[in-house]
């Protein structure tokens, strides 16, 4: 794989241009510093990256960062400020004055910061995402951050499942501490672990019954007894940023015979699917040899079945690259992917079971480290 | 102010388009709708906002979104596949299908969507951002649910106060549970706090002592008596995504008399800026007197003393319009604005306090209702 710096050259650019806060994966990956506001960052071959902050952000950034810094003020700030006033030309004029373009900027870049660039020259556009596919391939540090993750999700499942497993049930009805056991109870309890490792889980789902056939519903009221309840939890460690993923279906007792058989469809359909990857495969191919597998048993893949692909890459974006739907490309050792194959009825309901892991030479190395089992 | 429709025929354009997750304000903001993925939304004047979704999302976006929902199969996604593969000439392609053109974006639209919008009809961008100005004016509603958060906030600072008030004190270092209390102790409880308010605090500030300098610093390590301790939470609410932010700066203990010096001078301006808001006066006037009144004391604005703005709108972001800033326009009435004058000096050490409240015809109606005291 190209380093940045040969995809700087290659697209006869000076220089790559990011402007995003460290919600941005792209920035924080080449900065690790955390802001909530939008800075640039400029790349050029052969340098290390330089950020252009306010002066209030500067002293932290140098202690923080891996990239180079520059205030506002040092990057001519207040003499451009003379004759421009609007905010996207004076960050382009900066950017002029730091490097003489052509530019590269990533597919998402602003379009009123590229617009304002191209008065100074041209803006190449890094539409194949080549630097979220660099990005893709995690280092062994990377792996030790995301895998302390998976590590917090699990201590929030174990949580959980503690909480189902002995809550009492009258008239169907799961109950914790003399009162109805909740989404909300479960999720407060599980987020409350993930604090614990300081971590934070953002939209965990904890969806019961019916609920679960909308594969991102976030689950709301009253848990119950023999009906599928899917937890699917994916913390950020806050120190690094670096996400986590997992979902497992329970059942406290037996589920209808429906939800046995899609539970038992969906799990082999998984162990499938941890066989075939491996370096080279393709994401189309795995996604496709499980949509054949369910087809074959009579599940759809359409409005109903199996509605969503088969997993995504994981790292300081929940969802990135490699993806593992019928688009994706080859997948590369260094990966760190979900597996998460599930099927959702309207009348049934849904059944996802989601590990995490490495693409290696010779496979699938699982980092997710939990047991797999429905019913409690 | 112009409603959206409005700002759509005066740019010329027969559509606005958005294209990003519900981290983006201007997406949730249109749709209430919450994803981890970019979805496109358009909204063409007369008519409500229409999400364009994979499948897995279409039942959970018909009943949890105030916008139209259309599958990307229903936009001709499988059509326009045949001859197209690159995802951004895709969603253009399903863009163009539903709205030819001229488009309204705004300033952070993907500029790779933008180029491949180029090929159907000009792309104009809202470059002053007219629909973030629109955004900043907040219904009773959204006062509501920025109050709720900010109750959350006042909550969780009980609980760091608490802390700091109870604790041990030896040689100078504050004792909990026969350890030493430190930032991340506080962090997490904080935080723990805020979960049961079904709020999350990302980044929470707990720094103590030399730390408090640089305004954005996370704090680490041991707490100390007799020194500065700045806290800084932002919380959002889980199920509305709104904001609140305050700051407090407390001290177990009277701390140098250089650090008091410096807090009775921001509570002074923190005070004068409140008696200065109100409708019509402009967030530069404001950031101005403030800078003015530290000047006559002595107290720089330059890489020591005031080094960040006075304050910055809040609701779906953290840091929104209006600017409070030597650039901010006029305050409109139904702003949410915080007020936080700050003094940083790297051999001191820094103080900020920070009140959040409701910009009207008359003045600032605080929404913050909590002590600004600083010696526990």
């Amino acid at each position: 794989m190209d380093s940045l710096d040969d995809l700087i050259r290659n697209a006869g650019a000076a220089v790559y241009c990011l402007h995003a806060s460290s919600d941005n994966a792209a920035m924080r990956h080449m900065t690790r510093f955390v802001t909530s506001d939008p800075v640039t960052v400029l790349k050029k071959p052969g340098d290390s990256p330089l950020m252009i902050l306010p002066q209030m952000e500067a002293e932290r950034a140098m202690k923080e960062s891996t990239a180079g810094t520059l205030t506002r003020k040092q990057a001519g700030y207040l003499e451009i400020f003379e004759h421009e006033k609007d905010p996207w030309r004076i960050q382009a004029e900066m950017i002029h004055r730091l490097s003489d373009g052509p530019y590269l900027v990533p597919p998402d870049f602003p379009t009123a910061l590229t617009r304002a660039l191209e008065e100074y020259n041209t803006v190449f556009v890094d539409s194949e995402s080549l630097l979220s596919a660099h990005r893709a391939i995690k280092t062994r540090e990377e792996i030790r951050w995301i895998t302390r993750a998976q590590r917090a999700a699990e201590a929030a499942m174990d949580m959980a499942i503690s909480l189902v497993k002995h809550a009492d049930v009258r008239s169907g009805v799961l109950w914790h501490n003399d009162a109805p056991l909740t989404s909300d109870i479960v999720r407060f309890e599980m987020n409350k672990v993930l604090l614990a490792f300081d971590c934070t889980g953002k939209n965990t789902i904890v969806a019961c019954g019916l609920e679960t056939a909308m594969p991102h519903c976030r689950g709301d009221g009253e848990l119950r007894a023999h009906e599928p309840i899917v937890i699917d939890i994916f913390p950020s460690d806050n120190k690094t940023g670096y996400y986590a993923d997992m979902t497992r279906t329970i059942s406290r007792g037996e589920p209808s015979g429906k939800v046995t058989e899609l539970y038992e469809t969906v799990k082999e359909a998984l162990l499938m699917s941890e066989g075939m990857v491996r370096e080279g495969v393709t994401g189309a191919a795995c996604y496709q040899a499980v949509c054949d597998f369910f087809s074959d048993l009579g599940y759809l893949s359409d409005t109903e079945g199996f509605i969503h692909s088969l997993g995504h890459g994981v790292g300081l974006e929940i969802h990135e690259r490699p993806s593992l739907s019928g688009l994706g490309g080859e997948l590369k050792a260094g990966n760190v992917i979900t597996l998460e194959p599930g099927l959702y009825y309207r009348d049934i309901g849904g059944v996802r079971i989601e590990n995490l892991g490495v693409v290696e030479n010779s496979g699938f190395s699982r980092i997710t480290n939990y047991s797999m089992d429905m019913v409690l």
